[in-house]
């Protein structure tokens, strides 16, 4: 159904028929439409919705929206939406809504929640604890196939996942994992004991969420365990989790790379003011560098005097080096973030820059010069730009390589490394060379 | 454990004792170690893992590796490894490997799996077809729980998951789906019918795999049903392989933002000659098209004979043009990635670019302004340099936001309108502005 059948649906007040073409959607959808309707609509159509469905619907909407609806929502029906969602949910919920609002949820939470939502809030904002849940299934070693599935049939309502199952101690130390497909297949009367994984992966509640994801990707898990130090068993975080925060790390490392300082809320919710402010500071670095550059080319002033097309071909000397140390650069920090690249590689990496920097600069000079030759039959100049283009080519693939390799060894994020710095960096370094070896060529 | 220590233990014959150590790794892990091994070493290790271990290792191994490993094992071995690869891990094997090795491993798999592979191997390279797997749960909808939990126990252990279960009409026709969770938590003697998901988002067999992986995204699914034309299940993707195909497409996206020609292969598994040619077409293209730019400048020539310094601001002007569309272009081609933005916000995206561009504009303007002053004293040069940087950077941003959005619209992937395409374009208008700016207010 689209937002404008809705629409008219609504104005129509046809209800009931509202009502039955949304229990045959999806929440996730159901949600992009409410994002997109007015206020007064957007509660009307929350009240048709099923309990169930509304809770669903609820998180996957946007955080806006989600301040309106809790808003105009009475008492019983916030509650209800709070009792569907998940502790994770919950958490987020809380953390992202103004604080006049934060009172109306957590008088509608139980007691005993409140508490799990008060320690969740606590974990530092980019660790594991603050991305767990904390509804699991948790068994016993000593059990049988048969009550284990039993304790799944009574708490599995309640779980995020069922699907991998968590076996603790007396005081709730992590002993093993089993799922739910071992349980299954197994005879009713084994022992949880004898069937359960030992050698488990598991995170602490302080490590990084985006080690977190990357341990996902690696071992290709459902879901994964978060013990505290003592290796208690405090929660768990699931698939869909971790793939939210391998989406926002790679919205992240994009807007590192173009200069943009990050930022948490998606492209319509940050204003302009925002928007401006994230992307200037990084603008003001690079504009005041590039004085280098600009002090270099006066220092030649004479020589572009003496020929002024040497000037034209600013642009493409400088072009060229940004853009063949923007390619080494980002293939390197991809390179480094799905670790396909080590630290211990650099010099394996190095190595194939500076032969393919051969190789394309060998190629771009040509081409440039068969272009100069019939443009400008100038063979003097050829030979400038073709050694030129070589040696720009090889020094920005060699930075591109080096400089963000060189910040993961201090531990800085690899992918401010790219190539806006790169650029301006390059610019001094080619046309340097460039003045520098027209100058020696062209005797002037 | 080490490759180090694995290697020590190779060396002192100490069989046992790596066969212990290996058994408690993760078959992720330990393929890690392999794929660093010498070719004599791997086969011997591999051939210490038990058969269920060996299988899951292989799957996780790099292709060089697998092949050599192919070589050297005997048909039953291989026969072995190939039982435990799930039917998409077999066809993504047989794709990989160069023909002549490809007989061998079909030597060793049934008839009637060769059959189901010469399928798959048919879909084309991108599609939903070409990843899924056709081990998975079906069931009727006649079906009780009991008799259901039955069917899951008896093919449970040849599924890829269990977690989804599909119910199928006599012809495969899908009819519903059902997950474990709810046929745990209901009665034995409920009827499948009426406990099944009759609301199903599935994809056909020719799906862009991207849209695969964003439905995976949006709807946080486990698992996705796979249909031909007639609605006949034909198999099911499951998450790990979705979360590759977002891994790739983002990897894809860096490397045409960058320049580069998509390449399938890793960094390290590209040869020099590879990589040249990948980065080779972008950068030819680029630089000829830089030409434009150089002729501007060119008729500008008796501009910065009056005026030498004007020459030296060339690199700011250009850079700051550059990395303002660069921005926008980021954000833009980000957000229409995760479709945050679509088609239908780009004047609502417009007008958001242009308010930022004036605040950003006159910052710039004003910082470099105070900075001429100190270093020049040359009001003029600051009034003309600030008009510049406001033009530029306001027809760079609507430049970043208009062009990822028309390759959109014209069916083209809007990465390829990011910083370097950009930049050169940006640098024309750049430069004509500048001087156009320069030669009207100093009377040039």
């Amino acid at each position: 159904m689209e937002i404008e059948e809705v629409k008219e649906l609504l104005e129509n007040k046809k209800f009931n028929e509202l009502k039955n073409k949304l229990s045959e959607m999806k929440c996730a959808d159901i949600s992009t439409i409410l994002d997109e309707l007015d206020k007064e609509s957007v509660i009307k159509v929350f009240r048709i919705l099923s309990k169930e469905k509304a809770g669903m619907t609820f998180s996957y909407m946007e955080s806006d929206m989600r301040e309106k609806l809790i808003q105009d929502l009475t008492d019983a029906e916030l509650k209800n939406v709070m009792d569907e969602l998940f502790m994770d949910d919950t958490v987020d919920l809380i953390e992202e809504m103004p604080s006049n609002i934060v009172p109306k949820i957590l008088k509608v939470i139980s007691k005993e929640d409140r508490k799990t939502i008060n320690e969740l809030l606590k974990y530092p904002e980019d660790s594991a604890g603050s991305i767990m849940t904390t509804e699991f299934i948790d068994l016993k070693e000593t059990m049988t196939v048969e009550q284990a599935l039993q304790r799944i049939r009574k708490i599995g309502l309640d779980s995020e996942t069922i699907y991998t199952c968590y076996v603790l101690s007396e005081n709730r130390i992590l002993q093993g994992i089993i799922n739910i497909k071992d349980i299954l297949l197994s005879k009713k009367e084994k022992i949880i004991k004898d069937l359960m994984e030992t050698n488990i992966i598991s995170v602490t509640t302080e490590e990084d969420k985006e080690e977190v994801a990357k341990k996902f990707d690696k071992y290709d898990f459902y879901a994964l365990p978060v013990v505290d130090k003592e290796n208690r068993l405090v929660g768990i975080i699931t698939i869909d989790d971790a793939i939210n925060v391998m989406q926002d790390e790679v919205t992240e490392d994009f807007e590192k790379m173009a200069a943009i300082q990050p930022n948490e809320d998606g492209y319509f919710e940050t204003s302009v003011f925002k928007h401006a402010k994230n992307r200037i500071v990084w603008l003001l670095v690079l504009m005041l560098s590039s004085a280098f550059t600009g002090s270099i080319i006066t220092q030649y002033e004479e020589a572009f005097a003496a020929v002024p097309l040497l000037v034209a071909f600013i642009p493409m000397i400088m072009g060229t080096g940004g853009n063949c140390g923007s390619q080494s650069s980002t293939l390197i920090i991809r390179g480094l973030a799905t670790d396909e690249i080590e630290m211990k590689d650099i010099l394996k990496v190095l190595w194939k820059e500076i032969r393919v920097s051969i190789l394309v600069g060998i190629a771009l000079a040509i081409v440039n010069g068969i272009r100069i030759m019939i443009q400008y039959q100038n063979i003097q100049l050829a030979i400038v730009l073709g050694i030129t283009l070589i040696a720009t080519v090889t020094v920005s693939k060699i930075l591109g390589c080096l400089l963000p390799m060189t910040a993961k060894k201090l531990k800085l994020d690899p992918a401010i490394m790219a190539a806006p710095l790169i650029t301006t960096l390059v610019d001094v370094c080619s046309i340097l060379l460039y003045f520098q070896v027209a100058t020696s060529i062209m005797g002037l």
